[in-house]
């Protein structure tokens, strides 16, 4: 079955954005920082989006390899909605409180429940995995059981404030296997499978 | 010069502790899940660790041969003042606020000044390195610029509360270089090095 794979530029101390993110600072002040390792021709275009080395381009490529995009809305709307267009036309859903009187542009559309967003997402993405975007989504999905992998490509710098990709959560523990490190001056990226709860192996 | 380094082990969401540590509690409410590729014997004897594998016993070998310790007041209180020898028989120096009325215990004496501390620790430490715990001096060094590398063990689990190593700082980025990586199934081994302003090779 397809996997659902969150795809996320960290910094060490677990930040996402700089401060302060929002339309058009999709980053947060500073936080362009974070994509040192990619060229972005044009923010709103991740198509455009270049790796500065091997290793970031091979993770860049598996990303661009996926049969569907997951959202939150947040993300999509500081990201300019991709104009619709995420990548090669693949479907987009994105996961919204309520649903926006407007149509959701080009191959995306509104999307309301986790686990439908989440199935929808399979279904299109067939043999191939969907690609996680956003932190409050991840949580989303993670809290919901349907985040499979976590690829977190981990900056060598600390942001001090800004967007965390983990906060407010509960406490219980979500077990993690580390199934990939690629090492790169430049970036350590990493690639962890939740343990789901019927599959974990050490009792906590 | 003796390099001053803190060695932690932290989860992926960029925990120390579990909620609600305390005296008695130093890692918090299932924080012992960070230290499960160590054997405490003892809690509150630091030479009672034992590493569960090879490469957590490099790391705590590393650790334990360094020639001073540094820790923040309550590292040091949760964990029983290790009753004054945190291994070896080197100095320990805590950075506290204000000096208590009574005398620190064995080989550890209580410091007021965050500079002060690092140069009475790297003199003692003599051609060693100087281990630093605890997550406020780390913050307190780093912001001093007197913090020389880190030696984060991320352990694959997110705890989803708990204390923040990385908590409170302010917005300036720091730069870090990645100068080593041991991967373990257990734990992934990270070293990083903290550029210094001075040394900056990439401006921001």
């Amino acid at each position: 079955m397809s996997r659902i794979v969150l795809y996320m530029w960290m910094s060490l101390d677990g930040f996402i954005t700089g401060p302060d993110d929002g339309p058009g600072l999709g980053l947060g002040r500073g936080g362009e920082r974070l994509h040192q390792a990619l060229a972005l021709d044009d923010g709103a275009d991740p198509t455009s989006i270049r790796a500065a080395d091997e290793v970031s381009a091979q993770v860049l490529a598996e990303a661009m390899d996926t049969g569907a995009v997951l959202t939150g809305r947040r993300t999509f709307d500081h990201g300019g909605r991709w104009n619709g267009d995420h990548h090669d036309g693949v479907p987009i859903f994105v996961l919204t409180r309520s649903t926006p009187a407007e149509p959701a542009p080009g191959h995306a559309r509104w999307v309301t429940d986790v686990r439908e967003a989440a199935a929808l997402a399979r279904n299109a993405a067939g043999d191939r995995d969907v690609l996680l975007h956003g932190a409050e989504a991840a949580r989303a999905f993670l809290a919901a059981g349907e985040l499979d992998e976590l690829s977190l490509q981990i900056v060598p710098v600390l942001l001090g404030q800004g967007r965390r990709l983990f906060d407010g959560m509960p406490p219980e523990h979500v077990e993690l296997e580390l199934v990939r490190v690629l090492e790169h001056p430049e970036v350590l990226h990493t690639r962890y499978r939740v343990r789901k709860a019927d599959a974990r192996e050490v009792p906590l």
